[in-house]
C-alpha cells in the first residue's frame, strides 16, 4: 500500500513530501490511519544524521496516534475504529529476559519506529510523518483520553513514557522530593507526571522567564540552575531528579541536591558527554547517576491509562506536514510550548 | 597522656617519630592499646596533602586494631583486655537520619579517625600510628577473630568495610554474577568477600601477572582488561561491579559489561575525575553508576562477625613504624600484597 509521507532523502536536505510503502496487514498486524504525530527532539538527530547509522529515505516521528483501520485474524486486542497509539517501539525478539519481563525498550533486538531493520521495504522502518502505519499489535497502546484531546496525546507515546518510567522506576510518589531539570517536551511532561504521582516536584530551569510556566505545569517549586543561593536552599535534599536535559551540563551541582542514597536520572541523550562528575560526589551520599530509555510496552499502557485518568496531555502546538522544517529550526531554539505536533490531514493535500 | 606516634609535619616531610596527647578516657570512651594500624592509600593522600585541608602535624591511620586498656564508667560493651578494631570514624552528630539509619558514615558531622575535627589537643583528630587512641563506645568494633590473625584484621577496618558495605547494599549473593575492578587493598578484599557471600566472582586487572593471584583470592574468573575478546565474552553478563581503582580510568568498557539495571559502585576516590563516561551506555540498560564511602558503624560489626565466621582477613605484609616513608613508596608503585600493617609495638623503641 502507498501512501503519503513527510521525509528527508539525506541528513542535509530538508524534509519533504514522498510516498512511502506500507505492507500488507498480517495475522498480529494492527494497520492504523494516523491522525497526529508529536515531534521529538530524536526525529531531528536522526534525519539530520547527528546520531550514527541513519538510512535514508528517513521518515521519523514515534509518538503516532490514531484510528485502527484493519486487523490481522489473530488480533484480539485491537479491533477497526479503536484509537490506539504507537510509540518508539515497533517490534523486538520477544522471547528475551527483557521482553519476557515488559522492557522491550531493553531487548537487543528492538527495532525502533524509523530506523529499525525490517524485511519490509525499504529494509528500514519508516516512522509517524505519515498517512498509515502497519505494527505489530504487541507494540500498539489503546487511547482511553476522550477524542477531543487525540493530538495533545501523542507526545506520551515518547515524551510521556521516557519520563514516567523512570519515575515509576525509581518509585516517585507521596513523600518525596522529587526535582525536574529542564522545561521542554520531556521536562514539562515530567513536572505534570510527577505532581500526579503526588511527589512534591522542584523544577530547575536556566531561563527566569520559564518560573511562571513551570509552577503552571505543577511544579512545587522553581529554582533557576544560575542562582547558586536558590540551589544551595535545596541541597541534600532531593529523593530523585530526573534529568532532561540533553546539552552537556555540570552534573555535580545537581548530585549536590541529592539526598544519601539518592538518584538523578539522565533521560536526555547529549551528542557529547557531559562534563565529567567528580567521584566525591557519589561517594559522599551514596548517590547514583543513572539512565533511562523510553519504557516497556506494559508499562506504556499503565502510563497511557494514568493520564487518561488523571486528565494529564501533553501542551502542543499543531502543524502542517509541510511546516516541519520551520519546526525544527524552532526546536532548535527552544521555541516550542512544548512539543510541536503535525496534523496527519495535512498530508493528504 | 603523651604517646608515641608517627607523622608528618607537612605534607612534602617524610613521616618521624613524635609524641602526641591522647585526652583522658571519658564517661563513654574507650582507651585503647594498639596493637597494629593498617595503611590505606587515603592515609598518603592526607598525609602529603594530596586532598584539600589537611592540618599538620598529622598522624595517619584508621585500619586500628588493639586491646582495651581502660573505659569510662557508662561504658557497657566493652570491657579492659576486650581485643577491639577502630575504622575511618571517631565521632559523628548522632542525631541526624543518617546516624540513626546506623549510616554514620554520611553523617555531615562524620569525624575521620585522622584530620578531623576535636576538641582535643592539636584541634585535630590523630590517627592510628600510636601506641594508643581514646574513642567515644560507639565507633568501637568488637573483634571476635583468633589473636593470631589481628595484624590481619586490622585492614578489614577500612578495606574490608569499604567492600562489604556496597556488596551488601547491592545485594550480592548466590546467584550474582559480580566484577571486582582492582586486585590491590580494597580488590583483594572486595573478591574475598563477594565470594563468601556466594556470588560468582570476575576479577578484572590490567595485569596479566595478577591472574593466578586474583584466583588464589577466590575469583572464579579473570579478565585482563587490556584485552578486548576477554572483555566482550562478559558482554551484559555482570550483575554489579564494584571498582575499586583510584586512577582515572575509562568506565564505558566497564558498563558494557553490566545487564539491564546493573551497577557499578566506585569506591576509589581519584584526584582528578574518570574520563566521562557516555549517557549511552547509561541509558541503554537502564544502568547505574554509584559511589560508596567506607561504611556505619552497625554493618562494619557485622562485616567483622562476617570475617571471623567465614576466616576471612586481609593479605598482609607487617612493617616496622620507621619503615612507612619506604612502605609508602612501594604503594604508589602497586608494590605489596596487598596491604601493609604496622606492627605498633615497633613504636616503643
Amino acid at each position: 500500500m502507498t501512501v503519503k509521507a513527510f521525509g528527508a532523502h539525506a541528513g542535509d536536505k530538508p524534509l519533504e513530501p514522498m510516498d512511502i510503502n506500507r505492507r500488507s496487514v498480517g495475522p498480529h498486524d494492527v494497520g492504523i490511519e494516523i491522525a497526529f504525530c508529536g515531534v521529538c527532539h530524536s526525529d531531528i538527530h536522526q534525519v539530520r544524521s547527528e546520531w550514527a547509522g541513519t538510512l535514508y529515505p528517513c521518515v521519523p516521528g514515534h509518538e503516532i496516534v490514531g484510528r485502527v483501520s484493519s486487523v490481522g485474524a489473530h488480533v484480539s486486542g485491537h479491533k477497526v475504529g479503536d484509537l490506539v497509539g504507537v510509540g518508539c517501539i515497533v517490534d523486538s525478539c520477544k522471547r528475551c529476559d527483557d521482553c519476557s519481563d515488559g522492557l522491550e525498550n531493553y531487548c537487543d533486538h528492538m527495532v525502533g519506529t524509523y530506523n529499525g531493520p525490517t524485511p519490509d521495504a525499504p529494509g528500514h522502518t519508516l516512522g509517524g510523518y505519515s498517512q498509515q502505519i502497519v505494527v505489530h499489535e504487541r507494540y500498539v497502546l489503546r487511547v482511553s483520553h476522550p477524542e477531543g484531546q487525540l493530538a495533545a496525546v501523542a507526545p506520551l507515546l515518547c515524551a510521556g513514557i521516557t519520563t514516567y518510567s523512570p519515575l515509576k522506576h525509581w518509585n516517585v510518589g507521596p513523600g518525596h522530593k522529587v526535582g525536574v531539570v529542564g522545561i521542554g517536551g520531556l521536562g514539562h511532561m515530567g513536572i505534570k507526571l510527577a505532581h500526579a504521582m503526588g511527589a512534591h516536584v522542584v523544577a530547575f530551569t536556566t531561563s527566569e522567564s520559564k518560573r511562571e510556566a513551570a509552577t503552571a505545569l505543577g511544579a512545587h517549586e522553581v529554582v533557576v540552575s544560575r542562582n547558586a543561593d536558590e540551589m544551595a536552599a535545596h541541597a541534600k535534599s532531593l529523593d530523585f531528579i530526573l534529568n532532561t536535559v540533553a546539552a552537556p551540563h555540570d552534573l555535580d551541582a545537581f548530585f549536590a541536591l541529592l539526598k544519601r542514597d539518592g538518584t538523578m536520572t539522565l533521560v536526555g541523550a547529549p551528542a557529547t558527554p557531559h562534563p565529567s562528575p567528580e567521584v566525591f560526589s557519589l561517594i559522599m551520599k551514596r548517590r547514583s547517576l543513572a539512565g533511562s530509555m523510553i519504557g516497556g510496552i506494559p508499562e506504556t499502557q499503565e502510563m497511557m491509562d494514568f493520564c487518561a485518568k488523571h486528565g494529564i496531555v501533553a501542551d502542543i502546538e499543531l502543524i502542517r506536514a509541510d511546516g516541519i522544517n520551520e519546526a525544527y529550526e524552532r526546536m532548535l531554539k527552544g521555541d516550542v510550548k512544548y512539543r510541536f505536533v503535525i496534523d496527519s490531514a495535512s498530508l493528504a493535500a
